[in-house]
């Protein structure tokens, strides 16, 4: 038996980003940048003023003080927009708004308040220094300059640069689009009511949420009855995406008709990987797409997506952090161990003060979908290390960040 | 001034949750349950078998072993998918398979593995006893049982429970739809090579991508130059939007004309708030619609964002927990103290065995939006409490869940 870090290595080595395209910059949030942004030009563009005021020489406000006020008169106006090019005479001020060109001769900016004004002049009442509220062009970033390096991933914050140097479309890698396959006689569209021996179909939904969790476009193929043609015709409506994702049907039952075709259009590995929930793991390509076979059972196709899909899917999106962060938490009410197998168990997660602590949702059968509820982590049992008593340290994957009430920022 | 607690906690007050909308589930990720759900159907519907094997009574293995096998008659076969409605003769068994309903009579299931096969007969290796291998009928969840309580976010299990109880359309809260409105002559959209005196407008698209990541839509109405006539017709442009988020044009600056439009339009507030950077924000309402005017400069419309606007798009969003995570970090680097007001200080926050640590970006001045890049936290240096030394204790609000190298399970 592989144990997961071993399936996930095997996998990933199978992977390459996919082609790099150029799209809208609000489509490019949290995707990863393929190429270096360089700035086309300064930024700032041009020396501009950080408050509103007057901009001077600061030679002329030498000696100025509230006891002592420094006169001098005022040739002009400049606000944000204006082009800023009247140079100041010596000896003279320019009044001047927030993000205005510092006008050709002035080297400082003296704010609003600690002036005093009047028709055509204005008392300054303190000296300032060469470059007082001045920012100076190319401050942030010089024309020419990598602003950010490829792999980069596209925040909020690199949005707003990459606007400012002129990026109104990003090189960036395709978002992965994922052709979801369920499989069995069993399952009913959502909207139905199941008849005798039917349950509703929740895993397509249940991974169309992980995968745009993951970053990736879900394009859900339906359910394929357990015949030949029916899967053959799902696969075949699912050319076009970039992975093959399908719950069922891989496993070691009589009625795997999947596993038949699978092994007649590609190369499939089944693969026991060490773990529980989910043993069961296909991993290969069909007609040259990657596929990866997750069980069928509601939780273990959540807890292996998780393991497995997930970091697919980043790599294929071009990311180079592909896992989750793990952190060891305390598991108020203990959890059980699975034997030989590692086991993942759902819980969810808060800090305090003293750091992480998980309650788990309890009974953790596999065909439990109510485990998978209210949580953001996978606690992980080591395998052979028996059960977590209650207060028991152990290392928590954790799914989502924890929010918190509205609270102080100095808590 | 007021306190960031004491603006934010105004600013709630003021704010209600949408109205209640049905929306496809898939379109429910991450949005939050407006009523309770019920199982309109027990989970799972009937007793079925979770393995592979012979549906049998267990009375009839009992005394089974490897040395001494029992013999049943092979009486039929039952498939997921399969109404299972044939009753099970006593001293007899019927193939199942996983998920397959247990035929009425049975009432275990004793895996393949523990079997050898016959023409028409089964050799059981071991005894089960009752109800082994059977996941009961309701063992997730009852008929009639309520299984999300109102205010639970859909997360992507909640997504697999509610489509198992056939919630095909979910009552959520409306999702909110926030209107971006940019001011100042001196911008030009991204795509222009800016002019003298210009730049290029980088925050409208930084706002868009946290109201995206803030689970709410962008709607970017464009740049109104500073004239009343356009500020008015960019406000038309916002009806039917659930927030205006502005920024920049509500400074003390002679060239705010937006004030001068804001106060004939509605109601605003103009706070000065004790932090930095971003001290002015505005909030109130126009034309019956919440108004949230932030500072021009991109540092200061960043933080002031994820502090003011992303708690106020949650609670519209009916959300209960409307703030980030606060964790203590240790500051590597040390930061800056803003005297008597609170510093947010952007900054790269990773997890380590001994806890949180956070490099911060450098130069912190509100017009470098290279500090907003590749961050993922704003530390907190207190109000009045001077500057931080390297290795300092600090709280952080972060931004975003570090995501981490493929790692083992058991680091």
């Amino acid at each position: 038996m592989l144990s997961v870090e071993e399936a996930l290595t095997q996998l990933l080595a199978d992977i390459a980003p996919l082609p790099v395209e150029e799209a809208p910059l609000i489509e490019c949030l949290d995707r990863v940048l393929a190429r270096d942004a360089v700035a086309d030009i300064d930024l700032p563009p041009f020396a501009n003023s950080a408050m509103d005021g007057y901009a001077v020489r600061a030679a002329d406000t030498a000696g100025a003080s509230e006891a002592n006020p420094r006169r001098l008169p005022v040739v002009g106006e400049v606000a944000a927009g204006d082009p800023g090019t009247t140079p100041l005479p010596p000896g003279a001020a320019v009044r001047i708004m927030t993000g205005a060109p510092v006008p050709p001769g002035a080297d400082a900016v003296i704010p609003v308040e600690q002036t005093r004004a009047h028709e055509d002049a204005v008392e300054l009442l303190a000296a300032v220094g060469r470059g007082a509220s001045v920012r100076p062009a190319g401050d942030d970033a010089r024309r020419g300059q990598r602003v950010l390096a490829a792999g980069a991933v596209i925040r909020p914050g690199e949005v707003g640069l990459l606007a400012s140097i002129g990026y109104a479309r990003v090189p960036v890698y395709q978002r992965p689009r994922v052709a979801i396959l369920s499989t069995g006689n069993e399952l009913v569209p959502v909207d139905q009511a199941p008849g005798p021996g039917q349950i509703r179909n929740s895993n397509a939904g249940m991974l169309a949420a992980q995968v745009l969790r993951s970053g990736a476009l879900p394009v859900e193929l339906g359910v394929a009855r357990d015949s030949r043609e029916a899967v053959h015709a799902a696969l075949d409506a699912g050319h076009g995406c970039d992975l093959y994702l399908s719950s069922g049907g891989v496993s070691v039952g009589a009625y795997a008709v999947v596993k038949a075709v699978l092994e007649e259009r590609g190369g499939i590995g089944f693969w026991r990987v060490n773990m529980r929930p989910g043993k069961p793991v296909a991993f290969g390509r069909i007609d040259g797409i990657p596929f990866l076979g997750l069980p069928g059972n509601p939780v273990s196709s959540f807890v292996t997506f998780e393991l497995f899909a997930r970091p697919l899917l980043r790599k294929l999106a071009g990311h180079r952090l592909l896992a989750r962060q793990i952190v060891p938490v305390n598991v108020e009410d203990g959890a059980r161990g699975a034997g030989s197998r590692r086991n993942y168990v759902r819980a969810l997660v808060r800090w305090e003060a003293d750091g992480w602590h998980a309650v788990t949702t309890g009974a953790q059968e596999s065909h439990l979908l109510s485990s998978t509820v209210a949580i953001n982590a996978l606690i992980v049992v080591p395998e052979g290390g028996g059960d977590l008593t209650p207060g028991a340290r152990a290392m928590a994957l954790l799914l989502d960040w924890p929010e918190s009430d509205v609270g102080s920022g100095d808590r």
